[in-house]
């Protein structure tokens, strides 16, 4: 028996997300469907968390257990000859038979990328929110410091949420802002953290947005966060502008990320 | 009469060039389609030059001449409102009447880009060349040197060319390799001239692409510029990872573009 760790990138457009359910067409599924083409063994993966539906990743991990002998180098080219074009399986390598893709997860991050110019990017229209408006990014940057550390997110968490606790600990959240020519302008928001809630870096980000168009003031993050209730955070913004960047183990090298 | 200029974006995949062509879809035709909508007008668009199919276009650059009176803000939102996903004009002003995309364009830069990683990229395979074989990038940057200065282009010019003379100025021709990590691997080749010959831009990479696989020396590039012939040349390289990068005008501020 061994553990095959896997790191896959994939654009969620056409997705329900990754994780498995009823009637929906998964991330999950496709990739177990290829496993099992390949392997003739039924086989289940367990991926570092579920992303929601249209939501992208550069670097999303996963294991799975087989009795397959195909070589480490072999597993990436044998399932991206059947995988279709929007997932690609970038590395394949034998991890210890304990270790789990969920449970040994450090720390996750994610980008969200926000085209702040008057007219969509052609080339990167499916992988960011368009929102043309004027944004006063400097509040952005004020709100975004009161959420690193750890605090109760339950006013930045979805009320489908089936956790039973909300507290977790964000290590880095940056805005960067890029604006290389009149043509451009795009602003990255950048979390990483121990863990996240279901839509959390959405709602963080909708919420963000209210506060860059000056509905709401950067002092009111901390407001929100304390009131522990999604009434009083922004909406929660479209999944096209995020991506799952990259997750950090530590049995796998930062370099190979 | 006024004479308008307008800079488009545009995902050339789906097209067949930006050109005119009997029996073919086009990105001129779909914008003079829709500019005869605006406007009522039948409208003839000139470009800086054309674009091959498949090719796709940062900023490319046309004018028209028209009768209407919507103002420069306008023109913009108006047109975006008709055009397809893939084509998007990013901004449009008044030029003097005598303005002429091809006549008054002083340079045009152009953009190949390489994935040199094993695997697809997802998030950029329609923007991309994927060459997994190793290249020696060294050698490709020393072959690059020799198509910089005044050259007779024949050997880098596609045998259906109808142009007479194949003389060309390059001022700019560069290879920059980005691998942050080791899920990335590309390298963007860039080149810049007073103008460019019918597939000339991809007959370079082509040719770049066996020097750098070993197939060819860095030293026969000039071999090959010296024969004026196009067989000595590698191959057409895909358009898929070429993008019209900018054209410079003296009357268009570069920080536009």
């Amino acid at each position: 028996m061994r553990n095959i760790c896997m790191i896959v990138s994939y654009d969620g457009t056409s997705y329900s997300g990754f994780q498995t359910q009823i009637n929906q067409k998964t991330i999950q599924d496709v990739i177990e469907e290829k496993l099992e083409r390949i392997t003739g063994e039924n086989i289940k993966i367990i991926s570092s968390g579920r992303t929601d539906a249209g939501v992208h990743a550069r670097a999303q991990v996963f294991n799975f257990h087989t009795n397959s002998s195909i070589s480490s180098e072999r597993w990436c080219l044998a399932i991206n000859d059947w995988l279709p074009k929007d997932i690609i399986v970038r590395a394949a390598f034998d991890v210890p038979l304990d270790f789990h893709a969920r449970k040994y997860a450090k720390s996750k991050t994610y980008v969200y990328s926000i085209n702040n110019h008057r007219y969509k990017d052609v080339f990167k229209q499916k992988y960011q929110l368009h929102f043309p408006r004027k944004l006063n990014v400097e509040e952005m940057k004020t709100a975004l410091e009161a959420i690193k550390g750890e605090h109760d997110f339950t006013s930045f968490c979805s009320l489908k949420s089936d956790k039973t606790s909300h507290i977790r600990t964000i290590h880095r959240a940056t805005l960067e802002e890029y604006k290389h020519s009149d043509l451009e302008h795009r602003i990255d928001i950048t979390i990483s953290g121990n863990g996240f809630l279901r839509q959390m870096v959405r709602i963080i980000v909708g919420t963000l947005l209210e506060i860059g168009a000056g509905k709401k003031k950067s002092e009111d993050m901390i407001t929100i966060l304390n009131a522990k209730d999604r009434l009083k955070a922004g909406p929660t913004a479209l999944p096209d502008g995020l991506t799952l960047w990259e997750v950090q183990y530590d049995i796998i090298d930062k370099k190979m990320l």
